[in-house]
């Protein structure tokens, strides 16, 4: 049986997912207890790349055992039986049977971000490593600001300003269904939802708005960042631990 | 100037509030942090003791220089300036200037406690540290018994069932103005408010629900818990992780 699971993790001491010799990853560690739990050798595939120091609620992977003699465990009995063997900032949230011909990172339909600002003068040992801290108040107007920013992000755009220098992909071009931004409290909320995401481009998307925020940038200036294609047209990038994948979906219900 | 402020901290490093040798103490680090910041000798008092590894979001402190040299730091600017010098699990969050004769400890009226409980069959990397898992699921039959046996606890009684063996306090007698539990998605919350609390008792009542809620103590068993006297006849005591000291009023505005 293939399995596909979502994963939640905390991603302050994970170098992101994808294996890396010699380094701890999320991936490395649900291989490994994968291979425990089976008894067999397994691969782990994920629905995407996850920065070191990005967290994650609802991050999808296809695990395989491979061989005959593979342990055999309901899908239902996987988080608890895999919780045994990981660390505490790690689990398996959910799993089921892969439908026929699943790829957890081919398959997406569409991608959910939430990046988190803690926005207060004094920081909060509750979100430590868990939100950007922002000290400057960004109040109602600045709030209006963002999303009439937001707004231009929205559809079918070449996102080439908002992709770190160092990636090689070449096609550029992604549609973003929604980008709002919400106040809890003293914790602003950006939630992105797209059909694919370019390197960094959440966190320089979220750097830019909060360009916007203190008026450093105006709203209807983001069309002509989008049209620049340049790194240097759009706001820095905000630090990974802000982000969380927050949902990945697929064209037919997983769970 | 004497100055009356409110900490936030995640207990979970902290060997509770009061200074011990050798010991990383709350009360050590504010001390610390405040002699910099003042550059004289201070002293720092606390509303509570609080025990090893318990959260807070409103716990209040008297900081006192001693000396003529110190310097002149306006309230308001008290929190940005002691953040310069306190770990990222503590933080003053407010700071006023204290009434005259103000004790924090003395002059409390009332005390809020909350206790959290990650309620999944799998454990929850985000709360991991910061509430108590109960793996068994806690249904709405069960909470409708939780709550009918915390309305028992409401009032005037003495709580000496529900204090730690090893304390010294004479007088068990304690005032409850409230004492519900609230569902949040699989967060489960015990929200607590008193005259003062006794050793242990928000964790040994909190441990006396769960019982409840397990159905192996009734609702109406709480009246003869108290009437025991004894440690015995309550719950087990619900682990430090889960619970924040979340408000201490007072009977003037203190903030």
């Amino acid at each position: 049986m293939r399995y596909a699971a979502t994963l939640r993790y905390l991603g302050g001491d994970f170098c992101g997912f994808q294996v890396q010799p010699g380094k701890r990853t999320v991936q490395g560690e649900i291989n490994r207890a994968a291979n425990e739990v089976f008894e067999v050798p397994c691969s782990v595939t994920g629905c995407s790349r996850t920065d070191s120091g990005v967290h994650a609620n609802g991050f999808v992977v296809l695990i395989e055992p491979h061989g005959e003699s593979a342990s055999v465990i309901p899908p239902e009995k996987l988080p608890l039986a895999m919780a045994a063997h990981l660390p505490p900032d790690l689990i398996v949230w959910r799993a089921v049977e892969a439908p026929d011909g699943f790829h957890p990172r081919y398959d997406v339909r569409e991608k959910e971000y939430v990046y988190r600002i803690w926005n207060a003068p004094v920081r909060n040992p509750f979100w430590e490593g868990r939100a950007w801290h922002v000290p400057r108040c960004v109040d109602d107007a600045a709030i209006a600001r963002i999303r009439a920013a937001a707004a231009h992000f929205v559809g079918r755009h070449d996102f080439r300003s908002l992709m770190a220098d160092g990636s090689d992909v070449e096609d550029t071009v992604r549609t973003l269904f929604s980008c709002t931004c919400e106040k809890e409290g003293d914790l602003l909320l950006v939630r992105v939802c797209g059909d694919g995401f370019l390197y960094h481009m959440v966190r320089i998307l979220t750097g830019t708005l909060l360009r916007v925020a203190e008026g450093k940038t105006a709203p209807e200036d983001i069309p002509a960042i989008l049209e620049a294609r340049d790194r240097n047209a759009a706001g820095m990038t905000a630090p990974a631990c802000g982000l969380y994948l927050e949902e990945i979906r697929y064209p037919f219900p997983l769970f």
